[in-house]
């Protein structure tokens, strides 16, 4: 298969560019009969549109999904799902001196080496619009995950730049533009307002979370759910690493202290994030995503021109400074393709298997 | 495709259990013509092998492979390669009470509720032994590699438990039992043997690195190459985090230092552990790894057996005390058969492109 | 992967249905720097067009294709390639009747049963419509191949009812509605009308060619170039048979006489049609396939109700009296999508192969 | 994927060549729970087996078959099924000469061209012997599609050479060497004694059907049922061509015949194969392929030495003047296979469907 598809049964063929007439998706293997329409999937896209506060892209794109098949009266037909958005705030621009110069930390000189031509406005097939079709097909297994095993899916920031962002409750997350679950967000708006004032950018850290997770997904060798989580997270514009539950504090945990120990009232922790040899438990899938600081940023870098001479290169034009500031919608959005490809893969393999035992609670503590 | 293959090119297919008659692979996909023999593959298997110091389990299996197919007169003929290890020390044992209980941070739960049956002997497919026909087909991968683009792999490890190892120089790594970049391991096995005693494990950080890399690997959007990295590392027992570049410490850092400069002389960092845009840049693979405590321990663990009532559990036998101290071979080849995979479909697509500037080198202060 | 892709590496997703919006195709891993425009796809699109003669149904679709990403300044760039059609011709009707029989040697049944719910506005996603993508991609891929080896592909109707076709000359193909290989075609255009007035139906046999084709594409198990072929033309509606070279007319052949011989001067005969031990030999690819008759009938036909009970049914509307008159250029579509697929994995596998022998000559009489 | 995997989710994955140290397969996604044992597997093997009349190779293996892995107390787990069939009997013999040229009608040409090196020993991987993991793969499908629908699988001879075989009852068929359906071979084994003596060999036409099918397997667009099959026959060895229901036949019928009316007590008829728009009827699927005679025969044939000269060869040893003889339990196994398949696809993606209607007895006149 080539690399623009995103899972086995439940298969998702990205494709589009940036500043071209129209960016999408194909989701191949929904099943039939679920009720869908352009509603279930747009409160996703708002979510991650840009445009909707100070501290990202003021670029103004309506991202208005159109869906083309696979949907008759109201409900799918297991036929292709084609979603489509049409690209409408693309500014003319003279695009060729972006294509003399190599950004740091862009994917400028590696599309030009690998492909030999490189499609330079509006990033091109880099930019992070073409993760609106992955949340747009996420919306589409979200709801078919919360039909039939009622999974549900958030997430939220936890650390911007150096700022660590403690929990106190998801229902503050949909009130601020970081996706913070915190009620004060004002010292975050701060640290965005001097980094842009500075033409600068930060990372941020992303925690997104499936509950009422169904038994006994993945499989136990390379294609463990886990492995696959890691896959579509890493495999997200900017992510520089990915954590399932302990994640990396688990080097310095002792395994009597790492392994949930259980009880008849079910687990009595979530180090294992939700997976055991690679198949969910039923606990909370509880996965951490660091993103790397944006790479266009007003500040001038140091970089060579296409014939190889020292230069300097300032991006201009409407950045994120924090590309993590919209991420958290997108990372659920994965988390639920490759859940809802492992439920399908699942049941295909093991669609007769009666579970020996009734599932364990998900978390005592939960 | 179903769960237990590896790569879409370079494909393999692992099959086995711990206490079954044999362990292996099929490679599928291998480019013809390269002179391969048993001894290739043997040198990384023995690296990986059980039994070689004190701080790792004391089963001996030889772990010989033999090449059942796809070699003739010593050189692969394009056929798949098929690699057979027999499994000689199997200890016969009672699994019955271990059929009754679940091991915290174990498989047995998952496997059991996924499956309706599981094979408990010595861990059945669960077992850390099914990694060493993945070591085999990646001492093939690194083969090839080397002969076509002089790329090598080579990993060590950063932490142990709580001890975070400094990095003196490679040279010191074959000649501890730790991988450790560093002359005295004293210290860490003083660690490893008090942790022996009371009868507990520790985690471990792993880093795996790949030089001479070629330019241009890896598809952009889904199967980049950091991604399919990232799949293959979270594919491995006890994973529970991955690394590349800066990896989480790129959180906290601004755009102005995380964006690798770039000078006439080369690239000024390498925060991007060497992908852009999912796009391998020519420099090193820099991949980290986060490993849980071994989950199975002397120390009795609350659990509950297998008609819900609670218990204790307490794990006999023969068990790694870390299980990241084999993990360095595994990673390496894990790493180099993501880089291989890529290759091969790098050049299906892209066999034509001239690339237009020379690639920059690796990096200046490499 | 789910089933509405064709091939691995030039991967092409199909999606829509007759009466909806719009149809098209994402071409995944097409190679970068190819010219294409949306001309280049036109042409083949124009030769499957209905309603360009009386012998094919009346509808009206100017099946105008769009290309909607990877192509930059009318260069590819690697990037995929979506290509949509407007659906403009949809007559609003009255779908009820429909709902409730199911026609005779129809997918009617078989959708309902299998996904409980059905499109039956036009044959929904059974529709012969639905070749329209599948054409515009394989014109992609015979650009590709004819740029790359001058490979061409033409194919031609061998007989339409009980009628054989004998062959004159490939010149006359364009100049008739049949795609016949003859000047006089008067006694087809009588069959025909005499079938249409007789409100039934034809079959017909198409014979398609690769020419100029490369030696050693396709894999020996399983995944032979003439199994490709076979899976790519028995996927194609209305296609009960496939041959490749002397198809069933080997069975009464002898070893002496089917096996090619060969001279200094190149194969004496081509009943192998191009493959031996599942891969090219650089003669001309040689595929024939039974077209059956049109379901859509004015005939009346005994059927039953959804309820069970008997009844008849009798299709209205406008239905091609043989699917087989506008075949030809979907077959010859098929044909270069697979020797496309595996052009890129011959090269991804074998790239380093010096081929030891110059080509024999595709074909001393040919 | 490369090219040595059968089947999406039950992944069949070949390896090995005829005279290297064994042969086998490795079945990833068998359903865990399912009775499996060698004997389950052997009976097949042992209907394709040589040696067995004095109209096939006098080869003498045993092909037994060994299961490595996947199986538990007499049970599958759902890990991946490996097994292997030593390879007994490989004469050591001179290659040198067979190095030199080409046989007409065999792969030697190809293989040499596509790879650079080519085993010659019994043909290597090109070899019928290679059809036996196969065999022992579809023993396991068919053995969990009889036990989940009851789903039986046969097939015969319809035409050896240029003697078409009428068909009189399936008990005739496991009492003959030709795996023909009728009481008296007389002739058929005449006709071979002829041929063995003239130094030459024909081909033949082989049935099989699958019946007791349940309904709704098959995706519409590209992977529908009957393309899987025809890939998986095509894909046989010698095959030249493949029909599903009236084949070629229905060229010539109308469509007021061809298609197969309804009626309460069920189809009327089977022109459709058991397939309809690429989705199984619950009707028998009605499969027929032709097979070429067999290349390696003792009449010496022209051809050319790898140095391109002109020369002569004759094909000594051990071989099949038939090949279709043996072929019979062989595409019985192919055509699980992909039935295999396709069930478990169609219950991924359409496991809530509950079917609308009841489904139609198969064919009133079965």
């Amino acid at each position: 298969m080539s690399g623009n598809t995103l899972g086995t049964l439940f298969a998702v063929t990205n494709f589009g560019e940036s500043h071209g007439p129209a960016i999408g998706c194909v989701i191949d293997g929904c099943p039939p009969g679920m009720a869908l329409s352009e509603a279930d999937i747009q409160h996703d896209l708002d979510r991650r549109r840009p445009g909707t506060s100070r501290h990202v892209t003021q670029r103004q794109e309506p991202d208005q999904v159109q869906i083309l098949s696979g949907v008759y009266q109201g409900m799918t037909t297991g036929a292709p799902i084609a979603l489509l958005i049409q690209n409408t705030d693309q500014r003319s621009q003279d695009y060729s001196d972006i294509l003399q110069t190599f950004r740091p930390g862009h994917a400028d000189y590696t599309y030009l080496q690998k492909y030999g031509v490189r499609d330079p406005r509006g990033g091109g097939r880099s930019s992070a619009r073409l993760t609106a079709p992955t949340v747009a097909a996420g919306a589409v297994a979200k709801k078919w995950l919360l039909e039939k095993f009622g999974t549900t899916f958030k997430g939220c920031m936890t650390q911007l730049g150096e700022h660590p962002i403690g929990f106190e409750d998801w229902s503050h997350v949909p009130h601020n533009p970081f996706y913070a679950p915190v009620a004060d967000v004002s010292h975050l708006e701060n640290y965005m307002d001097s980094l842009r004032k500075a033409g600068d950018s930060c990372g941020a850290r992303i925690r997104v979370v499936a509950q009422h997770m169904p038994v006994g997904l993945g499989q136990p060798i390379y294609d463990r759910l886990d492995a696959d989580i890691a896959f579509a997270m890493m495999g997200l514009n900017a992510v520089k690493g990915v954590e399932v539950g302990a994640g990396f504090a688990s080097v310095a945990q002792r395994g009597s202290t790492h392994g949930d120990s259980l009880s008849p009232e079910g687990f009595e922790g979530n180090n294992a994030g939700g997976v055991l040899g690679g198949i969910s438990t039923g606990q909370d899938l509880e996965v951490s995503i660091a993103i790397k600081p944006t790479s266009s940023i007003m500040t001038p870098r140091d970089t060579i021109n296409s014939d190889g001479t020292a230069t300097q290169v300032q991006t201009k034009g409407r950045h994120d400074p924090c590309v993590g500031i919209r991420a958290t919608p997108i990372a659920e959005a994965l988390l639920a393709l490759v859940v809802m490809d492992h439920a399908l893969r699942h049941r295909a393999q093991c669609g007769d298997v009666v579970m020996p035992l009734s599932p364990i609670p998900a978390h005592r503590g939960g």
